[in-house]
C-alpha cells in the first residue's frame, strides 16, 4: 500500500486534536484553564506530535501481525507522548512571547497569551502546561506500563531542561548582539529546538515492547532526529528573511531586529539553503541504514520540514 | 531509642544539601546554572524534603530487619523525591517573586532571582528547575525501580499543575480584593501550598516495596498531610501579621497591603490560632490511627509547622 503523508497526517491530527482537547482542562482555578486551552488549541502544525507518532508507526511496522496484541497500549502511550511534547512546545512559546523575553504580541495570527490574559496568568499558564505534560505521561499503570512511563518522563525532562530547551534559550538570550561561530550557533540550536525534536523521535521509539528498539535503530533514529532538528532551525532562519508576516503567522525579520545571530547571517542565504539540503540528506541516509522496515512517515516529515513555507 | 528531631533533621539536612548541590548544575548555558543554584542553594528550611524523608522513615520502620536488603534503593529514591519537591518549591518562589506576580525584591534576606539575574533569566530559571525535578525522579532503572519512578512523577506533576499549585496560584491572583468564605480560602490554599505538601508525604510513602503501603496507611497519611498543609498556611497568615521582616526573612504585611484574603482577616488572630491548633490535633490523630509503627519524625514535624516563628 502506497503511503501518503497527507492522509496519514489528517488521521493523526484528528487523534491529536481530540486528545489535546480532552486532556487540557477548561476548569483549573480562575481562568487558568481557559488560558491553557487558548495556548494549546489555537492551531499550530503539530510537527512534534506527528514526529512522535511517525516514529511509533515505524516501531509498530517492525512487529509481525501475530504479535500485535500490545499495539493498542503502545499507540495510546505514543498519543500521550505526542500531546506531552506539544504541551512543552506550547508552554515555551507562551513564556518566550512574554515582555521580558521576546515581547511578541502576535502568535499564529492571534494575540499572544500575555496580551489576552495578562502577564501573571501567562506565567502560570506556561508553568501549568509543563506540569500537565508530565501528568499525561503518568496515568494509571493499567493504561501505560511503568517502564514506558519512566522512559518517557526521562526523555522529556532532559529535553526540556537545563541541558536542552531551557539551556538553549539561556544561551540565546546571552547571544544577542554577539558573534557566534557556526559550531556555537549549532550548539545553541541543538539545545533550544533540537533537544525537543530529538525527544519526539526517541519518545515515539520508547513506545514499544522491551528490546524491540535495537541499538542500531536507536542510534540511527537519534542521527535522523538531530539532523532534522538542525534543518528545522536553518529553515526557520531562512523563512525569517524570505517570508512575510501573513504567511508565517508571526512577526518576521525579528532576528535581525534583535541582532540575533542566525544561519543566514553566518552562511548567507544560499549557504544556509544548501546547508539545509545536506542535513536533509543526512536525515534520510540515517533512516535508510536504521534497519527499520518502514520509515515512510519519518522520511515524509523530513520533506515537510525542508520544504515548509511557514 | 528516643527520637530527637533535631538530631535526625541535622543528619537529613546534610544529605539534602549535598544532593541538591550535586544535582543542580552549575554549567547550563550562559548563567542559567548559576541562577538555578542561587535559587535552590540559598538556604531555606527544607520542610518539604524533610517531610518526604520523614514519611520514608516511617515506611522503613515497618519492615523487619531481615527484609531490609532493598532499603538502600528506596532511601535513595526518597532522597531524589525530596530534592525534586524542593526544586518545585524553589521554582514557584522564583516565578512568584517576579514583577508581574508578587513583585518581591527580598527572599531569605537576599535579592530575589530576577533582581540578581534579570527577569528573562528568572523565567528560564524557574522553567528549568521544574524540568530538573522530573529529571531527578527518572534516573536509570538500576537506581530506582520504574514503578517508583512513574509513581513519583505522577504525584509530583499532579501536585504542581493546574489542579494543584499552579491552579491555586491562579485562584490567589484572582482573589485580590475579593471576599472569600472560609471554604473558598481553604480550597485555594489546599491547591496553592497544600497539594505540594501532600505530595511530599505521598511520595515518601511511594518509596517502598510494592504492597507495603496499605490503604489504611495511605488514607491516614493523606489526612495527616492535608491537615498539616492547611495548618502551615494558617500559621503563615498569622506570622505575616505578628512577625517582623528580619525574623521572617521576607517582607511582612504584604497580604494586607495587597488586599489578599487570609485566615487572620477571616477568623481574627485568636480564631486563626485556635484553628491551627485543631488542625495540629487532626494531623496527630491521623498518625495515631495509621497503623504505622513509628511516626515520630512525622509527629515532630507537625510540631515544627505549628510552632515555627519564621
Amino acid at each position: 500500500m502506497v503511503f501518503e503523508l497527507s492522509n496519514w497526517s489528517r488521521e493523526q491530527l484528528v487523534l491529536i486534536e481530540q486528545a489535546l482537547s480532552e486532556w487540557v482542562p477548561s476548569q483549573a482555578g480562575a481562568n487558568l484553564g481557559e488560558s491553557m486551552r487558548y495556548a494549546v488549541l489555537g492551531g499550530g502544525k503539530r510537527l512534534r506530535p506527528l514526529l512522535c507518532l511517525a516514529t511509533r508507526r515505524s516501531m509498530r511496522m517492525q512487529v509481525p501481525e501475530a504479535a500485535m496484541a500490545s499495539a493498542h497500549v503502545f499507540d495510546q502511550a505514543a498519543l500521550r507522548a505526542a500531546c506531552a511534547l506539544e504541551l512543552i512546545h506550547a508552554y515555551s512559546l507562551v513564556h518566550d512571547d512574554m515582555p521580558c523575553m521576546d515581547d511578541d504580541v502576535l502568535r499564529r495570527g492571534l494575540p499572544t497569551v500575555h496580551v489576552q490574559f495578562g502577564q501573571a496568568m501567562a506565567l502560570l499558564c506556561g508553568d501549568a502546561l509543563q506540569a500537565l505534560a508530565f501528568e499525561l505521561l503518568t496515568p494509571s499503570e493499567s493504561l501505560v506500563p511503568a517502564r514506558v512511563q519512566a522512559s518517557l518522563c526521562r526523555h522529556l525532562s532532559q529535553a526540556a531542561g537545563y541541558a536542552g530547551m531551557a539551556g538553549g534559550q539561556a544561551i540565546d538570550l546571552s547571544s544577542v548582539g554577539a558573534t557566534l561561530t557556526q559550531v556555537q550557533l549549532q550548539e545553541m540550536h541543538a539545545k533550544k529546538t533540537g533537544a525537543l525534536l530529538h525527544a519526539c523521535v526517541m519518545m515515539g521509539a520508547s513506545c514499544a515492547d522491551e528490546g524491540l528498539l535495537s541499538p542500531t535503530m536507536a542510534s540511527a533514529l537519534s542521527t535522523y532526529a538531530k539532523a532534522l532538528g538542525l534543518a528545522f532551525q536553518v529553515v526557520d532562519d531562512i523563512l525569517d528573511v524570505i517570508s512575510d508576516t501573513k504567511t508565517l503567522g508571526k512577526t518576521v525579520g525579528k532576528d535581525a531586529a534583535h541582532e540575533k545571530p542566525t544561519f543566514v547571517s553566518l552562511l548567507g542565504l544560499s549557504g544556509a539553503q544548501s546547508y539545509s539540503q545536506s542535513l536533509y540528506q543526512e536525515a534520510n541516509d540515517a533512516l535508510l541504514g536504521s534497519g527499520l522496515k518502514d520509515v515512510q512517515a519519518l522520511s515524509a516529515l523530513a520533506d515537510v520540514v525542508i520544504k515548509r513555507k511557514s
